[in-house]
């Protein structure tokens, strides 16, 4: 299976031309609304100002209260966003004030490549001094990726250029030759971005470096304690008291379970499952579907939301998913998207990409406003006035709902985000020698090579609201490959047209295979049954127990106050009641809604008390029609509760 | 009403001798057990030497870390629990060794009268500069607390002189004349510890003194923005951010509500109520009386617990209360049956009494181990592995189970509930000129005067076991009288009998009360239905919505793991379930425990990943019966989940 790792290949968006329906919507907000919001804070906030490298009396200046020792990151996914972007939907003006913006970044490069904003202008002692704090090497990679996506849009290597000096400069101050600190970073994330530099340029030392710091990690004597020691403090005294935090308390190898801060262990899980494709390790791999297997299975939300605990942005302990207090921030759910598409790539099965797709379609999407100028950085399942997950135990949170806020004074997910849904098209297709597995559905035409051949393919369909997808394949000569459809775990029934006639095959780890010569003006048609599903958590999820959460297709439904009233704790969904999907053409450019019949359980009236005896309260049961709107658009509206899990009984 | 609270006196338990029953177990439990652990813990961590004032190599010294600027509180609480058992259980060993240490008190006293273990000895420039955090006036009034127990108890007054002459310096330094500081404490408690130091005195400047902390509190200019002021920083950044924390942010006659740290609360309003008492004040009353119904009817645990969040342990916004990470302190508890009994003394009312049985019965005594030499903090009303109240998001908790710990750093909680044990007695009677309330029911005989009579009146009963509860008079000449029987909110159905007739009476304002010439020898029988309740929360409680609670009499019962099984969450007691009281003697000394048929619904198997669609899933529901012990002794055996609130389907 390893073997097999080498030839697999995800069909860049480039080839991938989405011109409709639901990403297609998605992708125009994010072009005309969520990009520019995001430059917008980046001018203001000094983030763009700050590569001057001077500060002008009453202009932002990066300071460590600002969060500037991240600034650098920040500007890293924007520009991969645009990049992104550029490469799909070419845009001169924005190329242009893009360049400007490498040119302050190039002018601010040092003489030996060291590049970091708040290093270089504000605190220059300290550089290389605490990597398990102060995210250089996370700044670093991010910078990278940007780099690399701007360089394949345009085909500009500036940036590209000042990356590879400044990685060149890494290289050469860690690793494990003579001479050089045996570091690694606190927040992992330069791994992944290694490995992309490489594939841009070629140079296996990126890779190398890569591994490194994969392998690096964790090992003893510990690279932290030497670091903190090296400062002068206590490693004992560490503020978020374990490495685990870090995923730095083990060697990668000896690690099983996913653990600590949830977005560095996305990263790295990631970088891990790239060193395992690109160096075919076998132990890598083994160790990656050990860590997936324990995510997916014991700690990830039912909107593939990760991390319940905001004390430590992460993991706590298996089946602990607390619903109001649910932290799942963004950029968790984005990272868990990278590395599930890895997990394919090194492991080539369906269930990875169903992960990938749950966390897409609901807990990545509910990350932004679908105007797409607000964002959410924690994304809760149940949302109830004056909680807030940042904030539970305050009792002093003065704002009466939660709601998405157009900036962060952290604010990794909005371009997160951004970089993720300009670059969807990446995600649909990936290509073998001789296969070609069909990920996600959505309207696009794209294009592949087979053997000699030029072949397209475009669907049409309705996905996520509807199952029927038909695809069209043009070759300029028939050409053999096998179309692999993929299945989704949501889906237990489903059946496949070629040419008209029913194509009979099981799935495969996942896909339907269609082996075959195809021929200019092929039709194949997919129908995956969408019923309404009522879902269970397993038994150990105590904050579940008694409750059902809606899915259809791969969208988890939510109801809120907007549309059901207040007091969701306090309705009801029977055993025996019937669901329906409806299409709202009203409601956020067409979704589909569920709805059916519900009870308000609630006391006729309520006296004395906050506790009464069960035999003195007469409970009445009012039905009425509830309306669940898809999670991935909740607090759009009017503020108010909002529930995932919904009591049955 | 408020003008009969000056005839209200509640019972000393000078007169009140416990000789059998529930409470004179937990007395015994206290006296040999609790308060020479106290003691222990006093004297291996330094608070009692340090009142001597120079540390010697190698022993404990104070610091703020270890909390020293609230020892000298930890003393007075456990001076005033020793004074409280010496007043019902003379004990001359103790007494000698603790005339011991407030010789080392007396000794620490200052010229000035000064007197602090930490201000005095370790940061003496800091004395008065920070009443917000610092907890002076609350230390003085512990040891005031304690001084005036010792005195009542022993007829010794060194250690009441040495408060005489401290409580004098604090009035030069602190009130509304000229050349006094504005000053109050940012932790209230001196406030009813001047009213008792009044009482003991006769002195009127004290209560006076109180009075002036009641009103000035909150006041504008504030003075914490001044004192911050004029210590250089800037009182908009308030570690706890709002005054509310401290109950500060609006002048008392202002404050409808209650409002932040809970313990804070409690004691102030204790305060407020014992200034309204004492000054006759109808305002205070009212104030108090809303803050009172907010209290008790928006944000009060079935338990009496009070504060569900961590942060600011204290109150959140009303019915907010989270089961697993409830807060609910010790503590605030205690400090709730301090105020309750002072509001039935502004307005005397089976009422204020019913809560206060609720949480003596309930969160106090949970606060202690059966065998009485481990204690919590935090009272949750479900524990379930790796979950811990006090640090709920760490996601880094190594303890399986949430437990009872010997001490704390900040042990207030410890000496606070030894002190309310050792002076339950205090809590059973309250007399007029004409009427004897009896407020608590426990096997007791009890001396009174009426006129110029002797009464005594002998209680034998079972309670809180059983309802039953006989009374016999004696008095050395036939005596008129009312005698108020309460009537617990809890009760449905009762009767009485006075010399074996039926004395038929609806309860006045929670009392039955007897009118009559009593003569020695008068027998009153009480009989309170004590049926199990099956107990509904108010229907905005989110947190308890489809669940219930077992109530009999007034303690609230809880499921353990013990007993029943880990998987709390599954198990379900069905509305027509048969709950039965049955008697335990294997169990605490004999308690009542209660047993009924519930259901344990888990699937008969669970195939795949975390979230399954319904229809998969056999669910199956395996009858089991159930055992439910009182929440005042959950873990006191093998650890495991718990559970107050059960789902009822």
């Amino acid at each position: 299976m390893v073997s097999e790792t080498q030839h697999l290949t995800p069909v860049s968006a480039t080839d991938v031309q989405i011109d409709g329906g639901f990403w297609n919507a998605r992708q125009i907000t994010n072009r005309d609304r969520t990009i520019p919001a995001i430059t917008h804070q980046m001018e203001i906030t000094g983030r763009i100002d700050g590569w001057r490298l001077h500060w002008d009396e009453g202009k932002p200046k990066p300071s460590m209260q600002q969060y500037a020792h991240f600034w650098d990151s920040d500007m890293g996914k924007w520009i991969e966003a645009i990049g992104h972007s550029l490469r799909t939907h070419p845009d001169a003006e924005l190329e242009k004030s893009t360049d400007e913006v490498i040119d302050l970044i190039a002018g601010a490069q040092q003489p030996d490549g060291y590049l970091n904003i708040y290093f270089t202008g504000i605190d220059p002692q300290n550089k290389w001094r605490n990597l398990r704090d102060w995210h250089e090497l996370y700044n670093a990679g991010h910078m990278v990726e940007g780099a690399v996506a701007y360089f394949q849009a345009t085909g500009k290597r500036k940036l590209l250029d000042v990356m590879i000096r400044y990685v060149d400069l890494i290289d050469s101050k860690f690793g494990p030759d003579e001479g050089k600190k045996r570091g690694y970073c606190g927040h992992p994330e330069i791994e992944l971005a290694l490995v992309k530099l490489y594939h841009a340029t070629g140079e296996q030392r990126y890779l190398n470096l890569s591994k490194y710091f994969v392998d690096e990690r964790g090992q003893q004597p510990h690279y932290f304690d030497i670091e903190t020691r090296e400062r002068g403090d206590d490693p004992a005294k560490f503020w978020a008291k374990t490495y685990r935090y870090c995923q730095a308390h083990l060697p990668i190898r000896e690690q099983t379970t996913a653990t600590g801060h949830s977005v560095r262990a996305n990263y790295l899980y990631a970088g891990v499952a790239d060193i395992a494709a690109e160096t075919d390790d076998a132990g890598l791999v083994d160790i990656s579907r050990s860590i997936w297997d324990d995510l997916t299975q014991h700690q990830m939300y039912i909107t593939g939301g990760l991390g319940p605990a905001h004390a430590n942005e992460g993991f706590t302990f298996a089946y602990d998913l607390p619903n109001e207090t649910a932290y799942a921030e963004t950029c968790a759910s984005c990272a868990l998207v990278f590395w599930a598409q890895r997990m394919f790539m090194i492991d080539p099965d369906g269930r990875y990409i169903d992960v990938l797709e749950r966390a897409l379609y609901n807990n990545v999407l509910a990350g932004v406003s679908y105007e797409g100028e607000h964002f959410f950085y924690a994304n809760p399942l149940a949302s109830y006035p004056n909680v807030n997950p940042f904030d539970r135990f305050s009792g002093i949170t003065s704002e009466q709902h939660y709601h998405r806020s157009e900036w962060f004074d952290c604010p990794c997910c909005p371009p997160n985000l951004a970089r993720l849904v300009a670059s969807i098209g990446d995600y649909f297709y990936v290509a073998t020698a001789d296969t070609l597995y069909v990920n996600l559905y959505n309207q696009n035409h794209a294009r592949f090579q087979f053997g000699g051949s030029d072949v397209q393919i475009e669907q049409q369909t309705d996905y996520p609201y509807d199952g029927a997808v038909s695809f069209t394949i043009s070759a300029d000569q028939p050409t053999t490959f096998t179309l692999a459809l993929r299945v989704p775990d949501w889906c237990r029934e489903y059946s496949v047209e070629v040419n008209g006639s029913q194509y009979i095959a099981n799935p495969e780890r996942g896909y339907v295979h269609i082996n075959r010569e195809w021929s200019n003006g092929d039709q194949v048609k997919l129908s995956l049954s969408m019923p309404v599903e009522r879902m269970l958590a397993h038994p150990q999820v105590r904050q579940d127990a008694g409750n059902i959460a809606l899915q259809r297709g791969p969208l988890v439904y939510c109801l809120e106050e907007v549309d059901n009233g207040a007091g969701l704790a306090n309705v009801v969904i029977p055993p025996d009641a019937e669901l329906t999907a409806e299409r709202d053409d009203s409601l956020f450019g067409g979704v589909s809604i569920i709805r059916g019949e519900a009870l308000r359980i609630e006391p006729a009236q309520w006296n004395g008390g906050l506790y009464q005896p069960q035999s003195a309260v007469k409970q009445t049961q009012k039905p009425f029609t509830f309306t669940a709107i898809p999670y991935a658009f909740w607090a759009n509206r009017q503020p108010g509760e909002m529930r995932v899990w919904i009591r049955e009984s």
